[in-house]
This record gives C-alpha cells, sequence and structure tokens, in this order.
C-alpha cells in the first residue's frame, strides 16, 4: 500500500467543513502514519463525468492503491485494517465484535441520527419540519441508549480501538448533536476519539485542503 | 463454519413478513448451501436481557459460530464470504468493488430510501408527513439514476454475483417501493435478484419460522 489516492473536496460550504467524510479515513491513515496523495474536486462544480467511474454516487472519499479502487468510507476503512493490529484485532472473535460495531455505526447509528441532523439544517423554515423531526426522537433516544448500555465503562466498543471507533465517533461528532447530552459515558467516548492526536491531523489536512473557490464567485 | 445460529423472529407483524433482516442472511446461506440453526424471539414481547450481549441494538439477526459472533447484516454477510468465491471474488480489485458495493447498500442506498418508505407506514395520517416525505424525493431520486447509471447494462454489481447483490437487491426490494419504477435496469436487477432459487428458500425459511402468537393474544 505504499501510493494511496483519497478523493476530497477543496472547497464545502462552511458548515461542512471538518464533517467532510474523508474524515475518516484520513483518521485512519493517521493512525497507522500512513502518507498518501489527495486528489481534490470542488463540492460546488459538476465533477468531470469519469469520475463517477470512481466513486458512482458522485461523492467523496474515492480511494486508489496498487491493489484496487475503493468507495464508500467503511470499504475504505476495512480495508486499511487489513493486517494492521492497531485498526484491528487479528484474533477472530474480537475482530468480529469491531467488524459488527463498524456496520452498527453505518447502519444502525448514522441513519437515524442524520435526518434528526439534516432536516432542520435544510428545511429549518418549514412547518412540517418541526414535527417530523419529533417524530423521529424516539427511536433515535433508544437507540442511543441500547449504544450507551453496550459500551457501558468500556473505552472503546471492541476491547482496543479499531476502525469502529473512528466510524462511530465520526457518526456521532457529526450527527449525534443534543441528542448525546443524556449519555454521559457516549460523551466521554466521542471526546476520547476526538482527543487522539490522529484526528487533530486529521482535521487538520481536510482543512488544509479547503484551497478552491466557492461556485460562481458566490 | 459447520454449527452456524442465527436468530430471527417467531412472530412479527403482517407487513414486515419476508421483509425482515434475517433474510439476507438466509439468503447467503442458502446461496453456498449451509446448513444454520434458528434461534427464535418473539417481534412482539420483550427479548431476554442476555440477548443484548449478542445484539446490542435488540434486533435481529445475530450470528454465532466457531470463531465467535457477530451482529449486523453486513458484517455477517462479509464473513460468511470470506474464502467463498461463490459470495466474493478473491482477486483483490472485483472483491474492494464488491465490499464497496456491499457498504453502498447500507450506507447510500438504503438510509436514503427508507424513511421514505417507513415514514407513511408509521405516520401517513399526519399533516406533516406528505411534505416531509416530498422533501426527501429529490435525493432518492438522484441517488437512484446514480445507482442505475453504475449498474448500467451488467447483470450484477461487481461482475458476478455477490454479497453486495444480496444487500441491494434486499434494500430495493424492502425500501425502494415505487421509487425503482423509473429505472428499467433496477427494476430488473430486483428481478434477477429475487429470481435466484436460494432467494426463494431463504423467503420461504423466514416465513416457516412464524410459528408464534401475537403479543398479548391479539
Amino acid at each position: 500500500m505504499a501510493t494511496i489516492t483519497i478523493s476530497a473536496f477543496n472547497w464545502v460550504p462552511d458548515f461542512a467543513r471538518g464533517q467532510v467524510r474523508d474524515l475518516v479515513v484520513r483518521w485512519a491513515l493517521e493512525e497507522i502514519q500512513q502518507p498518501y496523495q489527495v486528489h481534490l474536486l470542488n463540492a460546488g462544480a459538476v465533477r468531470p463525468t469519469e469520475y463517477l467511474a470512481w466513486q458512482p454516487f458522485d461523492q467523496v472519499p474515492a480511494y486508489r492503491d496498487e491493489t484496487g479502487e475503493l468507495f464508500e468510507s467503511g470499504a475504505i476503512l476495512l480495508h486499511l485494517a487489513q493486517d494492521r493490529e492497531l485498526l484491528l484485532p487479528s484474533d477472530p472473535a474480537p475482530r468480529m465484535q469491531a467488524t459488527s460495531w463498524l456496520f452498527a455505526a453505518l447502519n444502525s447509528i448514522e441513519p437515524i441520527l442524520r435526518p434528526i441532523t439534516l432536516m432542520p439544517l435544510f428545511n429549518g423554515d418549514k412547518e412540517w419540519c418541526s414535527p417530523a423531526v419529533a417524530s423521529m426522537l424516539p427511536m433515535a433516544e433508544k437507540r442511543l441508549e441500547l449504544l450507551s448500555n453496550a459500551l457501558g465503562e468500556k473505552e472503546w466498543l471492541a476491547g482496543q480501538f479499531t476502525i469502529a471507533d473512528i466510524m462511530m465517533v465520526y457518526v456521532l461528532r457529526s450527527f449525534g448533536g443534543e441528542l448525546i447530552n443524556d449519555f454521559g459515558n457516549l460523551l466521554a467516548y466521542r471526546a476520547r476519539g476526538i482527543a487522539r492526536p490522529a484526528f487533530s491531523r486529521a482535521l487538520q489536512a481536510q482543512y488544509d485542503d479547503f484551497t478552491g473557490e466557492p461556485p460562481h464567485g458566490d
């Protein structure tokens, strides 16, 4: 994996800065101190058609190394973690737990939290927004309660720090908002993740790449 | 993997029958003709507390074999596909594509479609429901268009039938509804998946396990 390239944006609106999904891939790469190149795109401009062959949903990050290409941050984390004990234990049982939690962050937690965060952001002025969001809160609170119970007093989800924690901390930070405040151990867990030096380096690297111009000269 | 146990429900409401998520795991197991045992639970009753140690979100399926335990259908599919060329190619490049598509089904397609299907089911009588759902349609249609373009004339997403197709066909079947109708190749793709004998056997097996009583004798 000597030459790794990921895609990222050189411009996004202010609210998205520090939240764009290449952050989790940069974080994993920083944890293993693996250098990488960045293929920069502008979120406000039409991307070249050939980019869709690399990232079919026209998003970031996409990933490439000598062995092949990937899209989807979860798939990229899993690939980076192969044979990297620092990101994923090699013993089968804890490895299975960590893999389960990686998918849980992406399919059991993020989809429940994301609309609660994004709907007010894009439709907060609409009358229907508030009751629609309110209808989603009970399931989100229940899900977070179960996550909180599963984490308990543990430092990380699967015995050691793994890619599952990278993804779960990202999801809680970007989509958890005030919903997390009821759960002291989730707050502390998120803070523990964000306090890792590799996270800070990844965040800085994402910001450093915002060198582009807004679309239409806005 | 001689002894495999998955969890499933012995009773769910009518609208959920044939949709419960153990379907994708049963489908993968049927594709490789791997026998399994089922640990049955009742969706309408409180599950024993110890079940949460196996499935932290109190859902199905959970999975167990000699090497360890898993939850999250995506993690279970990936585990079953290790060293099974029938479910996931061993060559790195196509394997990376299939893994990307597995995550795409779970994190780029399902979360966009799920609220559009479920919100009317649970809140269809509320005034806010219709405009809230309408606000989510443009992104869903765009995402499906990109999926349709990526699939193109291909039979399966990653060169051969893989676990990515199991998950994507499940997602399109359970959450795609009428949104798929605009995309002929997605309709044909979903039909191709559902037409596989292993899918039919998995569906029948889920129905055959609905042997329980509804809660409170309803």
